[in-house]
């Protein structure tokens, strides 16, 4: 038996079988509804509104309210469908189009600071234009004896020219259809020229590449003029993966069950392809010259974009199939593209370590000074990397995605409706926030609970533990579903019809994250035998690192209390580190020797870190004397 | 409008469109019709008999006999289906189960050759068996990393190895299934070991290889256990592209046509796929083992084979694509074999010296010796090679497919029916004949053909220049539709119930190509300044060519008048050739350095070869001082 379900605001309906899972039917509609959990019941995030029909529903726990049951509202992973359905996806379950994606600066400053650390136009993959001498009976060796002997002559040594099979089948039609000038497009491996691909006439002028970030949850996409490194335009998605899990974790659960793994790596697939359609159709290139592509994510990502099992990753010892993926043709792994691009991958260090943070080095330099920097990717995990020109050590803090919304009542990402910069008044304890795209809010994001963690904390609203001191007697502080909560934003302010609140479950978990980082922060610098005085630089970078607010990170303790000037935001490294290896053989060899070493420590075994860990569970610090800056500002309040 | 066309005796039937070509049906029913100019009404061998139904004839020219007419003969390709059809493929058109096709010899008699010119058994895929530490938390580098690491510490240098995506795909389960121990599958390129394959346990004692004959007429495959060069079993088949023309040159035409190149690619792809089914299948051998697969062919055949367009090796200045194709994968051509199998083709010379004769002179060693000898490939064409260990020097005569059945009017391959042995009384003009399998003949193969020659021209049926010599006055001697012919069997002697005769246009198109063989010989031997007296051994290879009785092919001029003892028959030299490159690296070397040291010599532009062409348009040459053994045996004829 069959029933149609249709979504709202979409309008889109589909056929799905008598008790089909209702989010199963969203993932057949193709709309979008978050989930942290890829649908596992476990994160409460696919609220969806049945407006008309029968569902048969399983326990929701404690994720819908009270108010939320009597409007008809339903966890989609819990419902399954019994009949007819009218589906209305509500705001706050919603995929908003307006996020703000990081996709780096523009040509002229990223040329520029390339060129600064060394970069050149020389890419792995070349072209040469050729002009040869028609056959005769008195000289008939084969075309492809005739190229390589003109290529010889043109000072390209014809003992390491090969030709690959598909640009064999091609070339004596293109010799003829050149009139014997032609251009050859070469991939310069190990000591051999592979001839990649072969064109009539002077075809040096035309030469395509892509860098990609893949993102847990995002995918960047540039568009490059090989000739000149300009990029001809960027673009960005959703990392569609997103819809079967929001962290590396649940998604490497879902890549061991049936079809998973193609599942995923289809899902990042499809994802760069049409993005580079949309790049490749707005700005008049041929898809079909792109040549060369560079992708940087991590491990994970990498994994599953090669359609590689990562499941060892999740499990002790935490073992990757590889840091170094080999080289292969895009087509192979359904880009769509020449049919012989090269793909290449930035190298991971380890399981938690990806290409992205090897990217990020490669931009941040920090591996050719004579000082000693910190650099950290705050993404959906958190890399950090401690080192110089002579040493790196790098460890993922596994903060979680907390800043990015998961685990948070409200919480969501950087996108229109989140509440982004967040002001409380010491004496009122009124609330003054600013949202993404100026709207009414419908949650809160990453930038905006480090400031309501800060602001709480310093006007007196929550303890050194995170705890709602109850007893300050405001009116916006009252008991929800889960303990105590704080009103950030009223129902009438709010564009979903009720109150914007932080609970102490979300304090809770915003304080492990926070944790998280410092303690892997003060772990690498132990290990080292360092402290945080002597670090020279403390080097910011991915799509959230952007909008934090640097004093009040610091005053939750999730920042170390350096002086301001030593923080430095670079962006999106991992699209950017891409980028130059796309354009320069050399920095992609850079790329390669930082990744070799990076010396990596497990912080999820050691010891010193579960002590580090626990004494940061505290705002800012068990040890107050860490954070000078915190701790004058505390006294000056307490004074006044 | 449809109709129904059933074929017998194979009893199959197929539906095929009005007015569709009946030589289209055939092909569509998968029965097989003797064609050599592939449908093109120029050869008259697709003879078939109109049993129930109607058809539309063209111009049948003089190919049918009034008789014939009156039979219901008609040629395939020039009829038209018209309604529903009962059509018989008469026993002169059909291909014969039992053609003798040479397979080489055993394998011990191969192996004790092959070593004895240096062979061993280091293939250029190699199997190691590893066991690895299992991953902890302390050791927990990447599961490629810890491959690399136990290889290094085995003697195989790291930095040297490479791994496909393939192979790496596979790495994490088969290294657990395994239990950490394993067995690495490795092929060998330039500098490096490139990974290509990955199995539990120890897999060493089951590696499988195959070595392929690619004849314009014939495929031979044999399966080979690759760790004691052991033949496991031998198969042949005809060249399914046979139906598309008998020739080289047909072939090349037919590729140029719309889907022609692909549509002959698989035909003889399928055709080893068949054989290697059922060797696999008979010897319990699973197809997916066979890891390395070695072919040998004329340059057209290879370039079929890759599917490489050949269409300018046909027209002046007559140029290959490619002498040497680059490595793939042999599912890249559609073999099913393991899918990360390599594919490696015999080196080829030029456009008509092909990998099968460089195969040849690997087993002849022709290129090792002080002295010089002569090679010859006689098969579809003529292959020449002379030489030894300082210069070689190749031909190719454009003897054309005569011998082989092609334009002779009962010329057929040596198959069952075949006469392949004739002998005429000298004074009563009568025919003996042998016939293969024994059985009624229903035409007359290569060395019947020779045998005929030489005997009509020593017993005077024929003049110096094939000209049938009516005066003598034989029952036998009578003219035909194409002028004066000779019986060889009568009527009541034939499978076809007809006379078997051979014609004056027969006999001229014999004597063109026994021509152009030895005058491939004479302008080589002109071209080094040498005369036939030099000449150490004579080589003769090819399939044809074992079945030759040398002193008649002397008789007529197309061998040289050399001792007999100087005659040596290899066999098929292309199939045995490449067997040892399979087996041997280092012969596989060999090869390649023979094809690079082989000058090519372009006869048909060559001003030389057309005077020793016209000097040997006669029995046995114009010349007959160049046969004094010929000679003294006509003088005793006379004599008598």
């Amino acid at each position: 038996m069959k029933h149609k379900v249709t979504f709202l605001p979409d309008n889109v309906t589909v056929s799905v079988d008598d008790n089909t899972s209702l989010y199963r039917a969203v993932k057949a509609a193709g709309v979008y509804v978050l989930s942290s959990c890829g649908g596992k019941g476990n994160c409460g995030k696919c609220k969806v509104v049945i407006k008309d029909g029968t569902i048969e529903s399983g326990k929701s726990r404690s994720f819908l309210t009270a108010e939320e049951a009597d409007r008809g509202y339903a966890l989609a992973c819990l419902s399954r469908v019994k009949g007819d359905l009218t589906i209305e996806i509500p705001p706050e379950s919603r995929m908003q189009a307006k996020h703000k994606i990081a996709t780096g600066a523009k040509t002229d400053e990223l040329l520029k600071h390339m060129q600064s650390i060394g970069g050149c136009f020389e890419s792995r993959i070349s072209r040469a234009y050729i002009e040869l001498s028609p056959p005769t009976i008195d000289d008939n060796i084969s075309d492809f004896d005739r190229l390589r002997r003109a290529l010889d002559q043109a000072g390209f040594s014809a003992s390491h020219i090969h030709m690959n099979y598909l640009a064999l089948s091609k070339l004596p039609r293109v010799l003829r259809e050149g009139n014997w000038k032609v251009t050859v497009s070469f991939f310069n491996v190990t000591e051999v020229l592979e001839v990649l691909g072969i064109f009539p006439g002077d075809a040096t002028k035309t030469r395509y590449g892509a860098a990609v970030d893949i993102g847990t949850t995002t995918v960047v996409v540039y568009l490059v003029d090989m000739t000149n490194g300009h990029i001809i335009g960027t673009a960005s998605t959703y990392n569609s993966q997103v819809k079967n899990g929001d962290d590396v974790i649940t998604r490497i659960v879902y890549a061991t069950e049936r079809n998973g793994l193609k599942e995923l790596q289809d899902l990042v697939v499809g994802n760069i392809n049409t993005l580079l359609t949309e790049l490749a159709e707005k700005n008049n290139v041929p898809q079909g010259l792109i040549d060369y592509i560079v992708v940087a994510g991590n491990t994970t990502m990498e994994h599953l974009f090669y359609g590689i099992d990562p499941q060892h990753i999740r499990e002790e010892p935490y073992i990757p199939v590889a840091t170094f993926f080999p080289l292969i043709r895009g087509k192979n792994v359904g880009l769509r593209i020449d049919a012989q691009a090269i793909l290449y991958a930035m190298p991971n260090v380890a399981s938690y370590v990806g290409g992205d943070v090897t990217a990020g080095v490669l931009v941040s330099q920090i591996h050719k000074q004579e000082k000693v920097s910190l650099f950290i990717d705050i993404g959906t995990n958190g890399e950090i990397v401690l080192g110089n020109k002579d040493w790196l050590v790098t460890a993922a803090c596994s903060a979680g995605p907390a800043f990015e919304g998961s685990g948070i009542k409200f919480g969501m990402r950087a996108m229109e409706g989140a509440i982004e910069e967040v002001e409380i008044d010491p004496k009122t304890y009124d609330v003054n926030f600013r949202v993404i795209g100026d709207a009414k809010p419908i949650g809160i994001c990453g930038s905006g609970m480090i400031d309501a963690l800060a602001e709480m904390y310093m006007n007196g609203v929550i303890d050194q533990k995170g705890k709602i001191r109850e007893e300050i007697g405001s009116k916006r502080i009252r008991r929800g579903e889960s303990g105590l909560e704080y009103v950030l934003a009223w129902r009438v302010e709010s564009a979903i019809n009720k109150e914007i609140v932080i609970t102490e479950v979300d304090l809770d978990n915003l304080i492990r994250a926070k944790a998280a980082i410092y303690a892997g922060f003060a772990t690498l610098l132990s290990q080292m035998g360092m402290t945080f005085s002597g670090i020279d630089k403390l080097y910011i970078a991915g799509g959230f690192g952007r909008y934090i607010d640097v004093e009040r990170a610091i005053t939750i303790g999730m920042l170390p209390d350096l002086p301001v000037d030593k923080f430095l935001f670079l962006g999106n490294t991992s699209i950017m580190g891409a980028y130059y290896a796309l354009l320069c053989d050399q920095l992609r060899h850079e790329a390669e020797e930082i990744a070799r070493k990076m010396t990596y420590i497990e912080l999820s075994v050691s010891r010193s870190f579960m002590d580090q860990y626990l004494s940061a569970l505290f705002l800012p610090h068990t040890n107050l004397e860490a954070f000078p800056t915190v701790k004058k500002e505390l006294e000056k309040r307490k004074l006044s």
